[in-house]
């Protein structure tokens, strides 16, 4: 596959948002004979984005027509997932295949699972990239390039189907790893929806009242809580277990800064403070595999 | 002082670090008369740094004439600022004035006043910049440009010394804030101290392991706590009391979220995550004062 990319004839996206947009974006950049046919409720923000070129049709009603030999990426918020693709599965044909882009996994795969005319042709994906500012209008048709996606398919996903939806992905750039839904909800609980708590607490703890005393550390700390409010909590409640764990991991860490400052026990926290640098270092150096 | 900024004849700086550097580069860059005397341990650095261009000299035992007619700027780690303090007011003369560019006030401020031949020409201070790569190299010219420099005047300071200082931080473009020692070591405690203890409790949560899978997100939340942990350390240990209460809100918080989560309480989820939403927004809102 390398240099010589294989494109859909047609991608269908549920949800013209940030991640669907910059997969639209993407596609369009990528592959111009590619029909991009957006799906959603607000004809008007449709409109826009076939306006902005992002799209090369739209609809509020998908038909067996419209899902007809294309990959349908569902790109809406994690509670809304499993409901789409049902109703997509409903008009699709042999050659239609599914996928999404949720943050969560486990609980959708679970469901799908139990309905063998979705698992079939359904690879659940979670393509590791986004940003605070949601809406097409912030779509980046690089946002996927050296991104990791993880792909987490059921046992019950036919081996065509898997190979379709690696190739869709690799398309718009991404790199691809293979996991468990478990596995990758547990993982992502710690990478990505824990930071985000961290990063809603620290600005919480700090408040409005002292953000002019505030630097670029604070700032680039917590970026990310201006994200969503609504969008974060339906990840959270869909990972709770997991996430349940890494925040008692970080209670416990934080204690044991506290203690060490109690007791004035300055080596335990070098020694904390050391583990981390080091490890976050390893994170620029060159050799470091996944985004940058 | 507005668009006619007042420099002095010559700049004492005090550890040709990162802040040190970055004031030397700020003072070449506006006013090339002014003289800028490194002083630090090292020959070999000082040496490159006058190389670099950023010093128009350097000595490693300062004397009377070093620092006659003077600003000294002590940028060393702040364990070593209150004895670098007293080595150079017993070489001062009456034009000269002390300042320095530490991240803890108190510990410095209270040993200062109880020696009054220091205190009347000391003025605390701290600019709000930084970065997590130390040395000179990384210096930049342009480091404190409408960033907030903190001064906590000693009562014991005299006026002009207060006024002179003032004009030399505003001079390499700072804006000023005036308040007490344990004010700023309060407020400190949240917008920089906890930020970096929280980024360096995510990165060990999620550990060398799980960085294949991390995002932009955890790259930017977790970025400042690839800092230097010597360096910090004495940061946290010169400021614990307010540390050990900014730890202690944080834990709280995050009883918070975890308590909800077990819960499947989606409302108070929703409600923590849109409060620090809201206030990390007006940090980006065109209007908001601070740095930028």
């Amino acid at each position: 596959m390398r240099g010589k990319e294989k494109f859909e004839k047609r991608v269908v996206i549920s949800g013209v948002g940030l991640i669907g947009g910059s997969i639209a974006a993407a596609i369009r950049k990528r592959s111009p004979s590619t029909e991009v046919v957006g799906v959603g409720r607000n004809e008007v923000r449709l409109q826009k984005a076939l306006d902005a070129n992002l799209l090369t049709s739209f609809c509020t009603t998908p038909t067996v027509e419209t899902v007809h030999n294309s990959i349908v990426v569902v790109c809406l918020p994690v509670q809304y997932i499993t409901e789409d693709l049902r109703r997509f599965a409903k008009i699709a044909s042999e050659d239609t295949v599914l996928t999404d882009a949720g943050s969560v996994k486990a609980a959708i795969c679970h469901e799908i699972a139990t309905d063998s005319t979705i698992a079939k042709r359904f690879v659940a994906a979670h393509p590791i990239a986004g940003g605070e500012q949601g809406g097409f209008e912030h779509s980046d048709a690089d946002l996927f390039v050296n991104r990791n996606c993880v792909l987490t398919p059921n046992v019950a996903t036919e081996g065509q189907n898997v190979s379709r939806v690696t190739a869709f992905w690799k398309s718009i750039g991404c790199q691809i790893l293979t996991m468990s839904p478990e596995e990758h909800d547990r993982v992502l609980a710690l990478t990505s929806h824990l930071p985000h708590i961290m990063a809603a607490v620290t600005t919480n703890v700090v408040g409005p009242q002292n953000l002019n005393l505030t630097g670029s550390g604070f700032r680039d700390t917590t970026r990310i809580a201006a994200g969503g409010p609504d969008l974060w909590t339906q990840i959270l409640m869909n990972n709770s277990d997991s996430i349940i764990q890494a925040i008692s991991e970080a209670e416990h860490q934080l204690s044991q800064y506290r203690e060490a400052l109690l007791c004035s026990n300055e080596q335990t926290v070098a020694e904390l403070l050391r583990s981390a640098s080091d490890c976050r270092r390893r994170l620029d150096a060159p050799e470091t595999p996944g985004d940058s």
